[in-house]
Formats: C-alpha cells, structure tokens, sequence
C-alpha cells in the first residue's frame, strides 16, 4: 500500500491487466527480429517478451500492473515461470504487481496460496473472494508487507446474483463486504476492495461507505465501464484497470507502442476528470 | 457426476483428500527402498510417489480423489507436474478426482481456468466460489461431461462471517445460494455443493433445501466434524472428505497401509451410520 501510496502522489492511477493470452500475441513475438519464424517456440519465452515490451513502454505512465494467472496456469509450468519473470521484470522497473487469483480457502490451506503468491511468485498483493470471512484469510492479512484486495462488487452483468441480495432487508450484500473490509479486515492497513467500473452508481455508494480504502477498479475497456463515471464515483485513491483495451491495442509490432498510447489516453482522461471533480 | 453415481452404487462415500505437502512427507519417500537418501531429490517425483502409493492402497474403497492445488502450487512447476501425475493415476485406477481449486472469476477468465483444471490438469471436477453469480460461471457450467461443485456453507469457525448474513429478513445467505444452484446453476445436471461437517445443523437444513444435489462434505478429521452427525444430516448423495486423517495417518514407512486402515475406518463408520438411518 506504500508503494501505491508513492505511485498515487506521483499522479498515476492506470492499472495495467497483463492478461497476456499467448494465443493472442501479436505475430511478430514469435519472429526474429528480421520476419522469420523462431524454430523452437516456448509459451514463457513469448509470453515473457510481450510483457516486457510492455513494461518497458508503460512503466512511467502507471500505478501498477495487475497479471490474472488464469491466463498464464493453463500452460503449466510454461506459464508459471512466464508470470514468475513478468513480476520479476515489473519490480525492475519499480512498479508493484498485483496478482489477480480471486483465491480463498480455510486458514490452513491458504498458507499454501500464501507461499505461493507472495514468497514464489513474489507478487505484491493478491486478489481475493470475501465468502470465507477473515478469520480464514489470517494467512493473508497477517502478511502486512503485502496487500489484500477483497472482491466487492464484480464487474460481471450477473454480479447481482448474490452481491445484491439485501442482508437485514436493508443493506446489499456487497456493502456488508466492504463494510467489515474496513472494520474487521483490515487491522493491518493492508486491504482495498475490488469494485467494478460497470457499475457507477455501486462504486459511488462504496465510497461513501468506506472513505478511503483504496479501491482496484476493473471493467474499463473491453468491458464497457466509463471512465468519467467511475472517477466521479471513486473520488481518490482508486487504480483503474484495463486489460486488452491496453495490451492488444495494436496486434502489430508496434503493440509496445500502441499499449502506451492507450495507457497514456486513460491516465489523461482520468486526471482530466479527476481535476473537473 | 455418473461417475460419482456408479461409486455410489457400490457403496463407496469416501472421499481423499491429497493435500500432500511436500514438507510432511513421510521420510521413507525420500529414500532408495535399502534406506539410504536419494542423492538428487525432487518435488514432483516425492509428491507423485506418495500420491502413487496411497491411490494403490484406497482405489477400491474410495469414491474419489480431491487434491487442493493449494497444496501444490508453491513448488510452481515441479507442483504443476505433481498434480496432473497424480490425477493420471487416480485415473488408470478408474476414480474421479475433483479438483479442490476454489476458482471463479468473470466469464472471459473463466475460460483459463476451465482450460487449465480440465484440459490440461484433467480433473472430472472443481470446486468454485459463489460470489460472482451463474453468468461468469457459464464456462464452467457448460461442460456437461465434468462436474462443479459451489462452496455453500464451508467448514472453517469464521465461515458465517458472510454465509449467515439473513437475506431479506429471513434466509442465510448459504441457503440461498444452494437453492440457486439447484435452480439456475444446475441445469446440465453437473452441480453439486460444498457443505462442512463442522456444521451439521446446517447440513441438515441445505439437505432439506436441496434433497437431490450431490454434497462435498469436508471437514471430518482434523477440522473435528462429526461423522454420525454428518451422515445423519446429508441422509444420502454425499461425498465425506478426510485429508490429514488418512494421508498422514502415519509418518512411518507404512503411510499407505496406514492411510488405508484409516479409509476403512471412515468407510465402516459412515456406512454402519447410514444402515442405522
């Protein structure tokens, strides 16, 4: 959270989804440098290039970048090591990472994602599912050099399906998670919660019940959230994520490029509205 | 969920959890049979002998296998390999294996851990988290030839943090969310839920609610669930899960006739409890 803290006061809030599917490369990862194909292909080796690239052309421009392993764990130990040196390359340019692994299972075994996501991998902070309480995910916010986001509001159309559901006849379910996030959760100072873009007027009642815990945004883009609504409803201390609006921008061999162009458009649109509000 | 279906018939309700973790293997597992320690020693070869050794001493009294990936996943790739070994041998002793993942995410996500656990890894089931609703799981649900399991009530003490929560006034959250599974989730026919030992009270009142669903019941063993209560509770349609009890039941070179004394043990229990119903 310092280092978000650090990155916030420099301005940046954009948040970079590596969801970096290799069947959706750009061709030109997998040529040498001159058009030819490379003989040998590994998934890590091009996986690997393509956020790296990335990186190297964004890291000035964001707050931090946010791998999701459910694109990288279907290529086994290919993708495991792609993701380990992602994170590597990431801290090398001084810019945290999320791990996007929505985990969450009884204390005892959540020692095992612990290990896992911060001690191998070596991520920064970890995304996870409120439906155990904390007393399970001791494990996790014990660890007060990391940080822990807690899913509150989904940015999926069926969110509502449980998150909606009116505990007391009053309050939505949602709520009651972001709510005991800040009382019960977060004696450590180390979690945020997730909030979806898609839903504006959620986020905007979030805010209002949870003042200043930081919120990770995701639904900008690909997935239709809008960007003006979404500042004025988080207010500050917010990271908006987009994913292939960034990453695939360009399917060229100016996809590094392409991806700084439109990290660089949502940072500007972000701080213009952000100076309006 | 056939699968499940034909143990059934013959009487089989145990369920193994492998949650191998490499530091609590026996110490005869890293030894050349004479006794002296093998010279290069690896993760995967450790984990998949003891996982070998223990599938050969159960097949015939279990209804299936259930690995936590959790479990594996901090070796990285050398986990990875350990895991889909494992389930290839559960498999070449013709027993299901549902894979203990705890996942869910939006929809377009999904589609990699769906890769992952039943393309790749070759699990026939998942266990997966309520929170995102039945859209983002559709994925999941519309691979009618594996099965889904939705945690509902899970085992651990601070599980009614969120599960209690009454909606609209009256019905716990938990409850709510098997009577979706049932009804909207379930429609291919491969749902089932999660529901802990160490709650027979609400075991009983899901088993009311949802009379026909298959049950994961977790939780006996080392977590204290009771197996009368248990039983007496899920009346029929249920799987009784037991990891440290049976895998670790001894540390001496004798694990496997061990774990398959203490399987026999819970097989006798369960069934002398169910003669009694």
């Amino acid at each position: 959270m310092e280092q978000l803290e650090a990155r916030w006061d420099q301005g940046l809030t954009v948040c970079v989804g590596l969801d970096s599917e290799y069947n959706k490369l750009p061709p030109t990862i997998h040529q040498w440098p001159e058009g030819t194909p490379r003989i040998k292909e590994s998934v890590s080796r091009a996986v690997t290039e393509f956020n790296q690239r990335l990186i190297e052309a964004t890291h000035d421009l964001v707050a931090c970048y946010k791998p999701n392993w459910a694109f990288y764990l279907p290529h086994g130990a290919d993708g495991i090591e792609a993701l380990a040196t992602t994170i590597q390359v990431a801290h090398l340019h001084g810019v945290p990472v999320i791990l996007d692994a929505k985990v969450a299972d009884i204390g005892n075994t959540n020692k095992g994602y612990v290990d896992f996501v911060f001690d191998y991998l070596k991520a920064d902070a970890v995304t996870v599912h409120p439906y155990l309480g904390s007393e399970a995910m001791e494990p996790f916010l014990s660890r007060t050099d990391k940080g822990v986001f807690v899913l509150a509001r989904t940015s999926n159309p069926g969110a509502g399906e449980f998150q909606d559901r009116l505990a007391f006849g009053q309050t939505p379910l949602y709520e009651l998670v972001a709510k005991d996030v800040q009382e019960i959760w977060n004696t450590n100072g180390n979690c945020g919660i997730v909030s979806g873009a898609t839903y504006p007027e959620e986020l905007a009642k979030l805010r209002e019940v949870v003042p200043t815990l930081p919120f990770l945004i995701p639904g900008i883009g690909a997935q239709g959230g809008d960007v003006e609504k979404t500042v004025k409803a988080a207010k500050s201390r917010f990271i908006v994520n987009s994913s292939r609006g960034i990453i695939f921008a360009s399917n060229g061999a100016d996809f590094a490029e392409a991806a700084r162009a439109a990290a660089q458009t949502l940072h500007d649109e972000i701080s213009q509205h952000r100076s309006a509000a």
